[in-house]
């Protein structure tokens, strides 16, 4: 079940839909992990546009879909723009801990070297 | 790099080339998740026949290929069996709290209902 009502509103699973094993395939992309390491570093939502990913358009809004559908980023229309912003408050009630790991091990390994920025 | 020299030993990742986007991929998957899960409950090794995963062999032997090239788990021949075994040591040193926030969620997404065992 989705949450969306019109076409431009966008569909977003609900808590309880959520599953770990689409927020974790949603995770393993170092693409994905850039805007989620992002948006997990400020408080307020940040439109597409704002991440200047090295992909084509196309790739980027796949990205940026498949972080919506697994229910790790809502995404909101203001405009013509999309704006995005975390669902930390989700994924802390479903998965405590998971998404603080997640971005640690990302700063560890962005530490030593293997991350491409 | 990897450490295979010979057609009996398994090919896997030294620990310094583990990377996070191929470990979280690695858990993407619920079969390869009841495997990671399974070996975290107990100290030994297991042979693959020992898990009696709702697939067909080959998609097994993908799963367990993928869990070893990601560095979650190390293969070794005994005999004609393969035996597996969780680099637990190699992802807590890596991504500490990683694995553990990921059994966590698994285990509380199973006792909400929703994980298929």
């Amino acid at each position: 079940m989705d949450t969306a009502t019109s076409p431009r509103e966008l569909a977003h699973p609900e808590r309880g839909d959520i599953r770990l094993e689409a927020v974790l395939h949603a995770l393993s992309d170092p693409m994905r992990l850039i805007v989620v390491h992002t948006l997990a570093s400020g408080p307020d939502p940040l439109s597409c546009s704002y991440f200047d990913l090295p992909v084509t358009k196309s790739t980027s809004t796949h990205h940026f879909r498949v972080l919506r559908e697994s229910g790790v980023i809502r995404q909101i229309y203001q405009g013509t723009s999309k704006m995005n912003e975390l669902r930390r408050d989700d994924l802390d009630a479903l998965f405590p801990g998971l998404l603080d790991s997640v971005l640690t091990a990302l700063a560890r390994q962005a530490a030593a070297g293997g991350h491409r920025r």
